[in-house]
């Protein structure tokens, strides 16, 4: 058995997230299928993030183990001859055989794309938040810079952990005309943490609470109802580091 | 009654093309459906160009006269708010009662996207079509070029018309890392005219046929079998000019 490590791209859009689940069409779901098609054998397929319904991915990251004999490029082309036109396998590596690609991650980093404009393409609409009215991307910078330290997260989680405390590493907002990206890279995320990050910033960005509120609401530690979660389909994960 | 005029983009993916058909999902379709709701009235909208099933648009130009009190901001709103996302009204404009969107536009620009390399994004795969043996861009170019004229177009129609003469004004590959664009502007389009003269562009950018034979192939006055008709996601409609 050799083990190999796949990056791998998706646009969310049409499944219910990574994860596999009876009855649902998931990207890992996909990714087994026909690795089982070409091995005839389960073969299960590890995933660096579980991304959520409707989150895409540029850099999702996953290993699994199969016997065959095959360049690596062969195995790149098969994969992607089998898979629906809208998950692509960018690369695959041979890996020693205990490379995990969820226990090994050092850190992921998300992207989140804000539209801000009443006009968008439709080639964009399914990859950004849009947001009509203008934003405070000042104070969103203020407020993004607060985000990066160690601390319990489950104030911008939905679920509760037994272990809430991750280490966000970078975390800022930069702007191209119509287009406000957000990106945020950590050794780890909670469940819903970087929508629910991006949903408190956009209240800071259109004036509802202060940049400063992000500090009390790490120090109150848990959910407050200014933290809303930002939709899906601005959402993509862009690597994971190694 | 007011005439507008509306410049539309659309991902043609999830449609039967421009032209309203019955019990199929078309972007003309969709377009009256929402101006039909607003007015309570049939509300016809003619477009310049009758895109296929699966054409895009950024600027895909139309025509329909409606009596509404309502500023050309609101209007553009309301269509916006009521319509599919995929579907976006760029902008409308008040025009004289005697505008028509097909019969006085000068001319239509077209691109065909061409995608030469094995490795894609799955946010691209909708708009381009993917090629992966290298292409010759320098045949392409220099067949591109003998297009631009006045001429019979049916050797690159699936259809007669009755009047086939056409005149092409501009035709030109341009490259970008791995996208190669097709760019065509003309007073009018035959059926599936732009894809055929793509088909036939890749025949020569793969050297199955040389350049030259685009001469030939408009003197013989008939299709020939060296032009397939390329698929039609890499089409889109860009510009119309009045």
């Amino acid at each position: 058995m050799q083990t190999y490590k796949a990056i791998i791209s998706y646009d969310g859009t049409s499944y219910h997230g990574w994860q596999r689940q009876p009855k649902k069409k998931t990207i890992q779901g996909e990714i087994e299928k026909v690795l089982s098609k070409m091995t005839g054998k389960d073969i299960p397929v590890i995933g660096a993030g579980r991304t959520d319904a409707g989150v895409h991915a540029l850099g999702q990251t996953a290993h699994f183990k199969i016997k065959v004999s095959m360049k690596n490029s062969d195995l790149l082309k098969s994969l992607n001859a089998c898979l629906p036109s809208d998950i692509r396998i960018v690369s695959v590596w041979k890996m020693a055989p205990e490379f995990h690609a969820r226990k090994m991650a050092r850190s992921k980093i998300y992207q989140y794309r804000i539209w801000n404009s009443r006009s968008i393409s439709p080639f964009q609409v399914r990859y950004v938040h849009q947001w009509y009215s203008p934003l405070d991307t000042v104070a969103m910078r203020k407020a993004a810079k607060l985000f990066i330290r160690e601390a319990d997260f489950s104030p911008f989680s939905s679920n509760r952990f037994l272990n809430p405390t991750r280490t966000v590493f970078r975390s800022s907002v930069t702007q191209k005309e119509e287009e406000i990206i957000y990106t945020v890279e950590s050794n780890g995320f909670l469940r819903y943490m970087v929508r629910t990050m991006v949903g408190t910033l956009l209240e800071i960005a259109r004036g509802k609470i202060e940049p400063d509120e992000v500090e009390e609401m790490f120090k109150r530690g848990r959910r407050s109802l200014a933290s809303p979660t930002a939709p899906a389909k601005g959402l993509c994960l862009m690597k994971v580091r190694y």
